[in-house]
C-alpha cells in the first residue's frame, strides 16, 4: 500500500467559481478522468460505501481516491487499507465545503494520469458542499435511513444538485421510522430525473447496482 | 397552540460577530433569559430530543423554541404541537449557521418577556455552526449512534465547544458497531469539561437526567 499523505488545501483565490468548475471539468473531459463528487451528512456512511463500491469495480477502471475533512485523515487510511486503491487526505482548514479550485489541487496531488475515476469524498455536511460547484463530472449524495425520510424536505438543494441519491443503511428500515416510498417521492419532488438507489454498505445490498451505474456512467463519459 | 410563525433571517450587518454575541448574552442574562444553543448533523435528534425534554420540564420553567432551517417549517410545527410551547421557525436563507445578530432577531420575535428558557435549534451541521457564537449561554450538540464513534475526531471544533454533548440514539447500540466509551473519550480528549449524558429520545432512556442538568442550569443562571 502506498503511504497515504495529507494535503492541506487554502481558499481558492478565484473570484468565479462556477467558471473555474467548468473549465476544471473540460480539463477533466479532456483528459478522459470522471471525477465524481460525493456528498452526505457526518456518519451516513460515504466511506463505507465507497469501500464496497470499489472493491465490485477496481478490476475493472482505474480507481483514485480523495477524502476531503476538516481535520482527520481516518477516512483515507482506511480506504487505502481495504481497497488497494490509491487515496489521499485532503484538509479543508476548517471550511464546510470544497470548491473547484481545492478540487483541482486536490488532482494535481493524486495524479490522475493513470486513473479512470476519481471519487472526492466531500465534507460531511448538507449544506455548504451544495452551493459549490467543484467541477466533478456526476454529483452523488447518501441519505442514511436513521437520518430520517424528510432530509428532501430540509436540505433541498443537494437533493435537487445530484444525479444520484444512495438510499444507504436499508438493512436499519426495519428499525426506525423510516418510509421509503415516501422519501422517494419527497426526492422526485426535488429533482424528477434523480437516479435512487437503496443500499445496505454493511450487507452488501444493492451495492451491485451501483457499480453498475458507475461503469455506465465511466463508458458514456469516454465515448461521447 | 398558538400559530407557528416563520421568521426570515438576513446575513447579520455586524463586522465583529464574537462582539455581538457577548453583547446578547450580557443583555438575556440582565433579563434572566437563558439561551441554549442546539448543534448536531441533520437527523440525528434534535427535534426529538427537544420535544422529550421540553415535556419533561414546561411545567417548572417557561420553554420557548426557535427553529433554524434552510428551508422548511416542519419542525416548529411538530414541537407546537406535541409540547404545546411557544415555537417559531427561522429561515436561515440558505446560510449554514446562525450569527448573534441572527439569533438576537429570532429573539425579538418571539418575545421573551414571559420565558425563562429558549432553545435555539441550529441548523443540522457539525461545521459551520460550530465556528460562530450565537450569543447563547450553553452550547449543546447531540451526536447519534448511526453516525458513528468517530465523530469527534473528525468534527473536534463542535465537541470543544459544547459545554453539554447528548449521546442519542443508544436504544440503536445494539445495532451500530458504534463503542460508547470509546466515543466518551475521545469527546473528553477534546474537552475535559464538556458533560456527556448518553440518551434514547426515543425510549425515553436518560431524559430524567438531561432535564435535571438543565433545570439546574437555569437556577444557577438566575442566581448567580
Amino acid at each position: 500500500m502506498e503511504q497515504v499523505r495529507t494535503i492541506l488545501l487554502h481558499r481558492s483565490v478565484y473570484a468565479d467559481n462556477d467558471k473555474e468548475a467548468d473549465l476544471l471539468r473540460a480539463y477533466l473531459k479532456d483528459r478522459g478522468v470522471f471525477v465524481v463528487n460525493l456528498m452526505s451528512s457526518p456518519g451516513a456512511g460515504k466511506t463505507t460505501t465507497l469501500t464496497a463500491l470499489i472493491s465490485k469495480i477496481k478490476d475493472k477502471v482505474r480507481v483514485g481516491v480523495m477524502e476531503a475533512d476538516i481535520d482527520s485523515d481516518v477516512d483515507a487510511i482506511r480506504i487505502a487499507e481495504r481497497t488497494g486503491v490509491k487515496s489521499i487526505q485532503l484538509h479543508t482548514g476548517g471550511m464546510c465545503h470544497l470548491d473547484a479550485g481545492m478540487t483541482k489541487t486536490g488532482l494535481d496531488e493524486i495524479d490522475i494520469s493513470n486513473l479512470d475515476i476519481v471519487f472526492l469524498e466531500n465534507v460531511g455536511n448538507l449544506v455548504c458542499p451544495a452551493e459549490f460547484d467543484t467541477g466533478a463530472s456526476l454529483d452523488v449524495m447518501i441519505l442514511s435511513v436513521p437520518e430520517g425520510d424528510d432530509k428532501p424536505l430540509k436540505y433541498p438543494l443537494v437533493f435537487e444538485k445530484s444525479d444520484l441519491v444512495i438510499i444507504n443503511k436499508i438493512d436499519a428500515l426495519k428499525y426506525f421510522n423510516f418510509d421509503l416510498e415516501k422519501c422517494i417521492s419527497y426526492i422526485k419532488a426535488r429533482n424528477k430525473n434523480a437516479t435512487i438507489i437503496p443500499v445496505s454498505a454493511k450487507t452488501g445490498e444493492g451495492i451491485d447496482e451501483v457499480a453498475k451505474y458507475f461503469l455506465k456512467k465511466i463508458v458514456d463519459f469516454k465515448e461521447c
